[in-house]
């Protein structure tokens, strides 16, 4: 039954079954936890055999021994697996150590006390406040890093298609200051949304209008995630080097959802001129980056078939689970209007939108019950979402029997939430 | 024959042999490389068992899987390892990546954006310029970090007990914009000194008349690296915190010259104000290190008797070659007077001072003959040897018989580069 169309004493009665069944979760002493996008140990042994598959053959296809210094750009045969999965050319391609997240902190560190390569200079030395795109909801990590660095950033309202570029073109095409923007274009985290061609190719022109130095943070952190069939989002660079705006665009891409979360592969891209500035700041603070677990992912995955057939085993891990969050939002809050959200067909989330107002008190009753949910306001700049109603689910990691007892959880702290919003 | 007591017809004909010799030598269209402290194959074979060790076993001491996200500080069991390596207690280390020279980068950049933990405030926003302290000759990139940040670098002498702790103490007591000092404390690179017990407690004391922030970089990379007997260098820790300055020392290591160059571990340390405010820049820009390739290492090394049992298969490696450097310099210039050089216990170069004025002249007549030698002035702040005279030599890489064949060329540059000096 719809909660709007009760009488106050359904709602009465409603409410007490609902604190009643809340109290039974809270019984069970559950220890529960949906916030982090991290593959289930399921997924990290199907790549077990990475730790001694090279049999003592450390010798690259350049003739370069890997255990020894050098190498800045890593292995040519990494660099290819690379430019495969970003949808450049391997020459686009350098490798670095297991975190993409560390090459975007460096880019952007880079960028702010150096300038990019696309020219116009250190963004510390802009008269005019620097300021960052950020479509949301959105990966905390990317946020932290504009606030670590002082780039005061401005929220984009995501459609189906990605940004809302109405928005994003108007501001970019006004405000100089504006230099860059956060990008996820396929299974966008946490809304899963695949970025359109029109809209991939309307990016790509934002450098015509924007002031010098503006750039695109492409992070394609779930390249080949997909959940059901697979999925492709426009390549970028071709139509950015028509444009004439490929020194706009940096890519970045990891194994960490395809090998190992902690011990895989990172690869940052662009323009001859955007990594040869990177390039001579990663000089100053590395003489290159592990090469030994460059050889183990090229004789591991070889190819993009074997990417692809890793990737059906994750896929098969991952569905059931995915399955089970849509099943349980369904039929706990399917005819309710208490909630919409996300189902999407690849990446690591369900991104869940509650009442106005509600996020941050369902994130409190699941903590209380023994779910631990990622904080609300996490997806959005600053940590504050200005409605209060976007949670983010993230059902890889545990268990299916946890997931679906997570989500009994999740649902009757939805419904308590709303009720007790409503009754008072 | 001394050179000195030669006719000027002497000396002709003297020249006249050594550009023969020399002639001869480019004849041989050599390409020898004693450019870069670099562990030979023969070396990196010693530890080729690293990659499989695990046979299938991933999970830690304390029961996380390694192949997961997480974990900033490191494995409790490499940071164990780690702490014997550096001289400190566990909690007083975390591990990085695959280079301790990207730890010592970051945690520069930390202190200039965002201040040390040891208090000031960022070095950016200091009223008066900021300096650095560097002991010459010294680390190349140490200085180039230097550059890239703006810091301005003061040459401080070295003497046998380490930098010359008068020039130190006075320069520091009276400029509080003199922020750090570059410590290489034992096997100081390139010329191979152990810092005396007195040097290192007066370092420990410099904090007490230093302005704020002050942080000494401690970088031990070579604490085990003995080339005939084991040596040890006082341990800063104990002092320091006995003085009240263990805010202002920061250690770093790594096992880049113990097991594989390019794909081993590095170590940073600290007391608690350092490392939790280095730890949360560091959790800025990544979920954590490879804790794979620590857990390879800890079962590996297994403790700091593995550690002994491998440095000894390096030395039985390196010490012929360091021998065979030392032989040719005697006998090539030992009587001559056209040359000093230092015979190190350890670490992984020979550095020698030719008469004033020759060194670039020396490393091009080399190169001219196929042997590439480090730039002339690169153990210098700005590559700057205001004498001109020093030259590293590092000999680890090449098989034995190249260093041979490359010193004979060498000693042959010098005499020549002498001669021709003294005859214009």
């Amino acid at each position: 039954m719809n909660q709007k169309s009760m009488s106050d004493d359904q709602l009465r009665a409603q409410l007490q079954q609902l604190e009643e069944e809340f109290a039974a979760h809270k019984a069970a002493g559950l220890n529960l936890d949906l916030t982090r996008g991290k593959p289930s140990i399921a997924q990290l042994d199907l790549s077990s055999a990475l730790d001694g598959v090279l049999d003592g053959d450390f010798v690259a296809s350049d003739g370069s021994d890997t255990r020894g210094y050098g190498g800045l750009d890593g292995l040519p045969e990494a660099k290819h697996m690379g430019a495969q999965l970003m949808g450049l050319a391997p020459e686009q391609v350098i490798i670095g150590g297991n975190s993409s997240l560390t090459l975007m902190y460096l880019y952007l560190m880079h960028c702010v006390n150096f300038g990019p390569g696309a020219g116009g200079g250190p963004w510390r030395d802009s008269a005019t406040p620097i300021r960052f795109l950020c479509p949301v909801p959105g990966y905390d990590r990317h946020f932290t890093i504009c606030e670590e660095f002082g780039l005061q950033m401005i929220n984009i309202a995501m459609t189906d298609d990605g940004p809302d570029m109405e928005q994003v073109e108007a501001l970019v095409a006004k405000d100089p200051g504006i230099k860059g923007i956060w990008c996820v274009p396929k299974y966008s985290n946490p809304s899963g949304e695949i970025y359109s061609a029109e809209t991939v190719r309307r990016i790509a022109a934002l450098a015509k209008t924007a002031g010098p130095g503006f750039q695109v943070i492409w992070d394609n952190a779930y390249a080949v995630h997909d959940l059901d069939e697979t999925h492709a989002v426009t390549d970028i660079m071709p139509i950015a080097e028509t444009l004439g705006t490929a020194d706009s665009i940096v890519f970045f891409a990891s194994t960490s959802k395809i090998t190992f979360a902690g011990a895989g592969l990172a690869f940052a891209g662009g323009s001859a001129a955007t990594l040869d500035s990177f390039r001579h700041r990663l000089s100053m603070l590395t003489i290159g980056p592990d090469k030994v677990n460059q050889l183990r992912h090229v004789r591991f995955l070889k190819d993009v078939n074997g990417i692809r057939e890793l990737m059906d085993g994750h896929r098969q891990i991952l569905q059931p689970k995915f399955a089970a969050v849509q099943q349980h939002l369904h039929d706990g809050l399917g005819n309710l209007d208490l909630a919409r959200w996300t189902d999407p067909a690849g990446g690591y989330f369900v991104s869940v939108d509650t009442q106005p107002g509600l996020a941050k008190a369902v994130v409190e009753l699941a903590a209380e019950a023994g779910v631990k949910l990622t904080p609300a306001g996490a997806a959005f700049p600053y940590g504050n979402d200005p409605k209060d109603c976007n949670i983010r689910l993230a059902p890889s990691y545990p268990p299916l029997e946890d997931v679906n007892r997570a989500m009994q959880v999740f649902v009757t702290c939805v419904k308590l939430a709303t009720l007790r919003q409503q009754l008072t």
